[in-house]
């Protein structure tokens, strides 16, 4: 049985475990779960993963779910990986563990719950929450700044690596979500940590050309929403005259 | 030097962390570190942990954070730790990554969501919001129902093991939480799992004696908190009748 991918390339998770295994030339089927069809609903979607998020992996018939333990299982069960994505050496493995879970709470919390609670819960039918989306942008900010200031201090990657593991991976593909926002708001908001946005060119530039190919769907997703959003505020305008 | 864990035992990460450190006959030195003094702001903490959160460790110059990483680095630094609680079989530390990996958006933000804001924030300086505390209470009981029909659908602990893993430890931890609720509420919200309450059973009983004993500060914080809660309620209501 080949190993399987079930993906959605809007997916932030998704899109990290999708590079890993284009860059270390791991031979994967891509099976997609759109997300805005609901098949992540679907009966043969949840006997893969009952949790009905994407990703999730199906290695002969060992299933597995969650994108940290997904990244760390493929270190670990295909020989081509090379170390410095998952290193053998516990003190360094212990700090890739210790960024991915702070990921978790601070991150992620922040970045996607700033690009759902501005942009995308209406697409299921949700209504904006702007007070939810600010106190988002204070979590997206304050991890920011943790990242700038301690997890990037000593290194071009995270937890003073010199080369990018799992983690870096993760959370860059994480902060790729917010080419979303406008421009205006993603400088306002990325621009002040110079650490953080030369790291995430780095993380591009060490799984290129990959990382560009996997997120060309959101660059096309980010043009249609801010055409969306300019029609309806032309709408808006012309109702606001009449 | 010895091997310093910082702690505070009102925390359910911090306690898993003790209770885990006591049942595998690691020799430790607890170093209490007290939030409702913020001494987790001191600067002689931010040294350990610039995220200004319990638990941390310090094994001889090595420093880490985070509860998961820490409880995977004891079990894999520590030889007298008994391998069913971080297998070395590659799927099935995949599995417990998977759960963990899980738990910090499921579980730990409905369990640790509702108590905050049903009971600590006021200690914080915060007030209570009913609405964050209904909020987490959907996410809290949507866990325990994934609980209990997917995560111990085969076998008494987590992910088809007949042993304790670092996983069930966690979990558990969290869930002990809710012994600061009224009784009425958690028999309400824990009552209709009856997986998961056999389930908080066996895991005590695995780490008898220690279990309790880490626990007693809950019991007895449990205590007071109703204690307090039961005075204000009658303030309000002699205030009523004035």
């Amino acid at each position: 049985m080949a190993f399987k991918v079930y993906v959605d390339r809007m997916s932030q998770p998704s899109r990290a475990v999708i590079i890993f295994c284009k860059v270390n030339g791991i031979d994967f089927e891509e099976v997609r779960v759109d997300i805005m069809k609901n098949q992540q609903y679907s009966p043969e979607y949840k006997a893969i993963n009952p949790m009905n998020q994407v990703p999730a992996i199906a290695d002969g018939r060992f299933k597995l779910f969650e994108s940290h333990a997904i990244l760390i299982y493929i270190s670990c069960a295909f020989p081509g990986v090379a170390s410095h994505w998952y290193p053998g050496d516990l003190s360094k493995r212990a700090k890739i563990h210790s960024v991915l879970d702070w990921h978790h709470s601070n991150l992620r919390r922040g970045s996607a719950g700033l690009i759902f609670n501005t942009l995308l819960s209406p697409m299921r039918g949700i209504p904006l929450n702007p007070q939810a989306a600010k106190e988002s942008e204070q979590i997206l900010i304050k991890s920011l700044s943790k990242l700038e200031t301690f997890w990037l201090k000593d290194s071009r990657f995270l937890v003073g690596c010199s080369q990018p593991s799992i983690a870096d991976l993760s959370l860059v593909c994480e902060l790729m979500q917010l080419e979303l926002l406008s421009e205006e708001d993603r400088n306002r908001i990325l621009s002040p940590y110079k650490k953080v946005v030369q790291w995430m060119e780095d993380t591009k530039s060490a799984t290129a050309p990959h990382f560009e190919e996997v997120h060309r769907i959101l660059f096309k997703a980010k043009k249609g929403i801010r055409e969306r959003m300019a029609t309806q505020s032309g709408k808006t305008e012309l109702k606001a005259k009449m």
